[in-house]
């Protein structure tokens, strides 16, 4: 195929990441994102399955949750089993079995804060895997070219994370983002991955905005927020957002990464957030902690030796459904896997129907209510 | 209630506990074993769940295998959570969700099995939790006790099982095991669960002819066979099954403790037993291995890494279904909790599967070449 071809099928196909913003409260969105696996309702959040696996679930668990995203990470694939691999057998929607969306993230993030002994220079990193100390090296160009064998719906623009104090430091990281974003674009080559941009800045008004406005420029069909929930305050990270998001297109949706908590969600969402992912849910459950509607509940706790109520008397997950915290408890205390397993379906069905339940108060106007309402629950 | 009341009520809800035989061909059978909790098709196998879960499994998973029975340790239990609070609890088919019938075991295997420093007397065993290092005693009323609060549609008999080629122990513990199954039955309170007793006496045929007559006058609406598959050889353990078997009583359905593989599964149904259970499938899958129709397969092995294939091409289980050995390979490799769970689904399976396909095959009436074909196609 001639080169122009090419450009033109590829501008044809990116139509296809289109952006459907179908009710506005304040900056509250509900919309829908499309991409070849289908469509992603908005506000929404992404279960994370570093190692193509959410942690303890089976796929049809993330069905029956609804899951609508899941995400998977380039750092951890890419070591093993390897993106060459993945690629072979199909990408990863074949290779977990899962027909949904998913997302991959750059390897940006866990190249600064997993791997061992990273080099950063202007063209790429250089880092030691900790599998295994093998020696590595991502590039803007490497990234894309591993999240193409991946082969996800969204795809991530490599990027820096700083400190988010560090001025000078946020400062280069932002500038090297940026030109990094501009390589990644230009290395893209699959028409059927949505390439998002990443705005950083740490928490200093000026980088944030000169970010989110270089970014936006890109035009990509899709933006990020990241180098937030990274050690900031609430407070700091409110208004960096309020900063950016009113920046960003109001025609892409914008993906806070790394967040959060159910407050968290809903904080976000009242400022203009349309995407999430985080490990919490799963880490959380595997910590022996229940998310609810009103605080985190500890399972190991003695109280609930032989409390034969359920986590939560309004969920309607199947843990909730079937399942008493004494017997929960009695799996944590004894160390069972299906401990992990049923939090874990609790926890992700109350970020997902809490995530369902702000897209329906935005259409049916009555999100600002609902929010004053849910964060009122909570005694933390 | 008075007593005599009491005696009377006992005695027609036992009868609940028929075993209605279908078809034999040779001494294989085909029946149905009423429970409280259902009816149990036989040939069966039971999951094991130790501590009240079936490891790694939700209990819709094994609704969904068409797990008839299932198995819980009374041992385990007692020390953690206790079956007092499992009793207050509503019992364990309330404790841990699962509404079909449920076999506890007596505590005896794995007091003398895992506990630490255990002395025996004729009344009964003083052992050390092998969690806590605390100090308990079972005897054959305790046991009972505790099972009752337990709650199983099966409870066993409180019974000694000696090592297979000791002579002189062999014959002490057997007699023993006899005394204690008269305890047994004397001190069952509650009705609605069938009592098993258990045949002991190792691997000497005069002592299996003498336990095997003395249980069965004592008219359990079942009866075991304890002590095989604990190190002695499979002909040593076929020959006492050919000798036991014929002097247990037909009406009654005969269930051999603790085992096994596929073709220990087939071996010992064409001897007559009707039940079965073994930690094996669940043990293997946390091993990383899965049970096949042929022999055992490593999903670890390099070989597997980029095989887009199943583990098995017929299995209908979800696993199967669903997931490639290439994934499940990678999900072993990364230590992922998922990897259990899909071959503990698989490997449960083919244990139901084969106990279906041999009632189906006795039923039809061509178990002998079901058997011939099936014991054929093993490289082991």
């Amino acid at each position: 195929m001639h080169e122009k071809e090419q450009s033109k099928e590829k501008k044809m196909q990116k139509s296809a990441f289109e952006f459907t913003l179908l009710a506005q409260q304040g900056n509250a969105r509900a919309g829908i994102f499309h991409t070849p696996h289908g469509d992603i309702p908005t506000p929404i959040f992404a279960p994370v399955g570093t190692q193509a696996t959410v942690k303890s679930l089976t796929q049809r668990h993330l069905e029956e949750l609804d899951a609508k995203l899941i995400l998977a990470n380039t750092y951890h694939l890419f070591l093993r089993p390897g993106d060459d691999l993945i690629g072979e057998m199909g990408g990863l929607h074949a290779f977990m079995a899962w027909n949904r969306p998913i997302l991959t993230d750059s390897g940006g993030f866990q190249v600064f804060s997993l791997s061992d002994s990273r080099q950063i220079d202007e063209d790429g990193v250089t880092f030691k895997s900790h599998v295994d100390g093998s020696l590595h090296r991502f590039t803007p160009e490497r990234s894309i070219a591993i999240q193409e064998n991946l082969g996800a719906d969204i795809i991530m623009a490599f990027d820096e994370c700083a400190e988010p104090y560090d001025r000078s430091y946020s400062e280069a990281a932002m500038q090297r983002t940026h030109r990094w974003a501009e390589r990644c674009k230009l290395a893209q080559a699959r028409a059927d991955q949505a390439l998002f941009g990443i705005v950083q800045g740490g928490v200093f008004p000026e980088l944030r905005t000169a970010s989110a406005e270089f970014i936006a420029d890109l035009d990509f069909p899709g933006n990020a927020i990241g180098g937030l929930s990274v050690g900031e305050t609430k407070k700091e990270m409110h208004a960096m957002l309020e900063l950016v998001n009113p920046i960003l297109p109001q025609d892409k949706p914008r993906y806070l990464m790394g967040v959060g908590t159910p407050q968290d969600l809903v904080q976000c969402v009242k400022r203009g957030v349309d995407m999430f992912d985080c490990v919490l849910p799963t880490r959380l459950a595997r910590h022996k902690a229940a998310m609810t509607d009103n605080g985190r509940m500890n399972l190991m706790n003695a109280q609930y030796a032989r409390d034969e109520g359920t986590i939560s008397e309004t969920c309607r997950c199947y843990t909730c459904q079937n399942y008493s915290r004494a017997y929960i408890r009695h799996l944590v205390q004894a160390k069972e896997m299906l401990s992990g397993t049923l939090l874990s379906i609790h926890n992700i069905h109350t970020l997902l129907e809490l995530v369902r339940n702000m897209r329906q108060a935005i259409i049916e106007g009555h999100f600002d209510e609902f929010a004053q309402q849910y964060l009122a629950n909570f005694n933390e």
